[in-house]
């Protein structure tokens, strides 16, 4: 089954667009989850299993786990979401890019090491920097395109001809994408952007952050993103959803949270 | 002292803009080295001793570790170089590139939990994906502006009004550069864009890798690339020389290709 296909097959199942961002900090944690001995674990499944029954996807934030040396965790965390949850695939948010004989590296860290479903890339570095994650069929490759941070357009929106960087960048890996694996990371901070993106690239899924606590507005990221069966959008959102509660009934506010994004998605497709 | 201090200092005291790459593979390891628990720290720890008096910096490679779940051994070798060559400043090429608030946690990852004294950062996100790096004042922010592969004429070449765009990068980096702690990453294989680079930023160092394995020639690098006072550059070989032996003696191999490419250079100043 390709890529692009797990993520038809369980958008349908669950009816639901939402990707949770898994972005831990140990001092915005629960204070009875920092106390424990693997707190972004202990932390993570209890988001995990709330969320679940609301979502198509889960992202961990590879910085979050490396700047407090906590990789084990990380995997611990992954496994436990392919075990009890197998049909919801997991993003490794990582954004790596480097040369090929490294980038081959890179992407034995997120498939093999940490068996994600799918990684986060860089483009800049060109062909050679993707292609060792191409290798991997079945897995998505996920390019950032036109990022939804307040700096993306020094870069990402340079004129390119007639067009603005990032859609160069939108139709070149729709070229390069043989194996349905390929998705493109359009902000929902930039809603005419990400319906230029939706235009250049026909069906391919795209993965826009943004929502939440960034200020992405829902209902024009819904007009501009669809696919053309109303689908192919994976919305994440990190700190709206898991910091939505900080007590003891933290996983429950969390599960409401991806449940009335849920809904509210739903209620513009 | 800034950053830009520190890297001058080391290269009068060593005579040497000599940069060892440290990119362990475990198939490409001694075999009596391979058989060790920590395997890529006592290569490490060897292929440092032998080449520290040749070289003005180490670099290693975050992905080699990353891929073999060696994170540990990455921060006890780089606690290693800082104890036993504290003039020698560490490198971290991690190659990050994310939004704000992650970019922080990536700094974290970099400066404090590994001491790194500079880490190599991806420009494709804009000025707030770097910002958080610039609050570590004293430590190198090395920002990708044109790299060593084939591939990298696809986004840094396209042309931005009469100039390619790792020149709009070169020239943005040194206005924002306001604590003397940056460098560009600009590859040996491509001299002739080099020198664009080296007369657009002054006397900014210039990390440039691709000699040895990769191909780029020595003399014009050094023709193309110094600064006013000739130096201005790290030049880094990975593969060259940390594999130049695959025997017992494979860290005296290492000390003398390190040595090698040091009088190489010299030749050129």
């Amino acid at each position: 089954m390709s890529f692009h296909q797990r993520l038809q097959s369980v958008w349908a199942a669950q009816n639901s667009l939402v990707c949770v961002g898994i972005d831990p900090e140990l001092t915005r944690l629960p204070k009875h989850i920092r106390e424990q001995e693997e707190p972004y674990l202990v932390f993570g499944t209890a988001i995990v299993d709330a969320c679940a029954p609301y979502v198509s996807a889960f992202k961990p934030q590879a910085a979050h786990f490396a700047a407090a040396g906590a990789e084990d965790q990380l995997a611990k965390l992954i496994g436990y979401i392919q075990t009890h949850h197998p049909d919801i695939p997991v993003i490794l948010d990582a954004k790596r890019g480097d040369v090929g004989s490294t980038a081959a590296l890179y992407a034995k860290e997120a498939f093999e090491r940490y068996g994600a479903d799918a990684v986060t890339v860089n483009p800049y570095l060109g062909h050679d920097s993707l292609a060792p994650y191409f290798q991997y069929s079945g897995r998505g490759v996920i390019v950032l395109c036109r990022t939804s941070n307040p700096g993306s357009d020094w870069i990402q929106g340079v004129r390119v001809g007639d067009e603005p960087l990032y859609l160069t960048v939108a139709k070149q890996i729709g070229e390069w994408d043989v194996n349905d694996q390929c998705m493109l990371v359009t902000g929902a901070t930039y809603p005419e952007e990400l319906g230029e993106v939706r235009g250049m690239v026909g069906d391919m899924p795209l993965l826009v952050p943004g929502v939440g606590a960034q200020g992405g507005d829902v209902e024009a990221v819904l007009k501009a993103g669809v696919d053309s069966i109303g689908q192919g959008l994976c919305i994440s959102s990190s700190r709206g959803i898991i910091y939505a509660g900080s007590g003891l009934d933290f996983a429950e506010k969390a599960g409401q949270a991806a449940m009335r994004l849920r809904d509210e998605i739903n209620r513009y497709r």
